[in-house]
């Protein structure tokens, strides 16, 4: 299934992508994707539901607005350096094991809305990152069970502040967290539609010049050691958002280096997994 | 006003601690104190409803279990190595400003349970902390106007794996995030009560022997400009705790170094927020 969510903020509704392209409004479904509707069976119960009810189902507006494809999860659990060309351009050593950090799920926004440069910016960044989306909690699991403990996949774009990031003391947090740094969507696919996540394409472009162009299987940490690796350190909730790293070409990379300015358009997919286009705005 | 949350994990409810120092179940008044309810003026609204109910609430089993005092926020976000000392303490140099980074809400836990130290934790350690409850959404909030954003205050341990912080490989949130890392209560404080949260005391013991024992007045940024700060780089929402740093006394600053075992006993306290309890166990 392709599980997406439309409507304005604070009044999205939950949709689905049928086969043949048709978007369908499951609103009378009765949940939205959040962390109740993976905990509980929400996947299994909706194909069903599909099943006897899809025909009867609204369409979604053509020109609807896409929001994130899951509701507000606890946390959105970020991979830092996962490929190693990117982490030869911000002049990192490949990491020995996985650096972690998080965004904060205020910075959640639709794959297709504004992206805001936030006051006082003047190095926003974009990074493609392929996200996987937790099915159910997760403790210490093994590398070789972690596939029962994912829901799907989406397309993320991890926006990045560079010098709040790194030239601001410590963490990279504060450079993650800004309001709509977290496109995520179209749609969550469903594990069970993509053979094989660590062999995706996937790809980044402003204003039409193609700046990041790899593949999952470029990864060093591939998508069972990543969530097995998390586990180790803290509990996933069903619905929590893992973004598993960017690939070569960054601004932050390029020679000279190049950062967002209003009126940039920024678009970007994963083969599968759907496209995003962002235009960059300033904070008003 | 006193908020805290008693009962069985999964099952806990709101009570407040009236000014006698009884504790009364306020499940009657219908929300629980989480972002809904902060966003919605439930402090206000309770405050209101225990003039004409308190009399009928039933007190609190003096043997309840008590829980975080607020229901799962949507972040916790954490100060760095905000006390001069504790930062000499570390080999760090003082932060020219706040550093920041997150743990995880799942690991939150009541004040008096148990801390289980992880699977393969060698320096599990204890940080008495202020923290601070956001009562309303705040973006971009002035340092002369980040009390109107603030709730309240509670006690925190903000536990630290120091091997996963720092040995395993980038940013802090490793070593933060682990289940019961989190102890935060006995209770939300209102901020009315608390006439200078940059001067109160704090302190932590292990097994009986005082090893934190410090003021807030010694941070290096204080309560407003933590909340103003913060928000120049997320969105906070109402519930989410900010949490403001340790004193020096932790044990890696120790000479030598130490660490907690199964059967520690690790006391804390802030003066006005109430103290805490916790056991340290093996994961099992």
């Amino acid at each position: 299934m392709k599980l997406l969510r439309f409507g304005t903020p604070e009044n999205e509704k939950p949709a689905v992508e049928l086969s043949e392209g048709k978007r369908i409004d499951v609103s009378a479904f009765g949940q939205d994707y959040d962390e109740t509707f993976f905990a509980t069976g929400g996947l299994d119960k909706l194909a069903q539901w599909l099943d006897a009810n899809a025909a009867s189902c609204p369409e979604v507006p053509a020109d609807a607005r896409l929001a994130s494809c899951v509701k507000r999860p606890s946390k959105i659990v970020c991979v830092g350096l996962n490929y190693a060309k990117h982490a030869a351009e911000t002049n990192a050593p490949t990491p020995a094991e996985p650096i972690l950090f998080f965004k904060s799920t205020t910075a959640l926004s639709g794959p297709n809305d504004n992206v805001v440069i936030p006051k006082r910016s003047e190095k926003t960044d974009w990074e493609v990152e392929l996200a996987i989306i937790i099915g159910k909690k997760a403790t210490y699991v093994e590398k070789d069970e972690a596939f029962d403990y994912i829901a799907g996949y989406a397309t993320h774009n991890d926006y990045s502040e560079r010098a709040f990031q790194i030239e601001r003391g410590g963490q990279w947090v504060k450079g993650k967290s800004c309001d709509t740094f977290a496109p995520l969507g179209p749609y969550l696919v469903t594990k069970d539609e993509v053979a094989n996540p660590n062999s995706l394409r996937l790809w980044l472009s402003v204003n039409g010049e193609m700046l990041q162009d790899s593949n999952t299987d470029d990864m060093i940490f591939d998508v069972p050691t990543l969530v097995s690796y998390i586990s180790q350190f803290m509990t996933l909730l069903p619905g929590d958002v893992i973004t598993t790293g960017t690939p070569a070409g960054v601004g932050l990379g390029l020679n000279p280096q190049r950062f967002l300015k209003p009126g940039d358009v920024v678009e970007l997919g994963i083969d599968q997994l759907g496209s995003q286009r962002q235009v960059a705005v300033a904070y008003s």
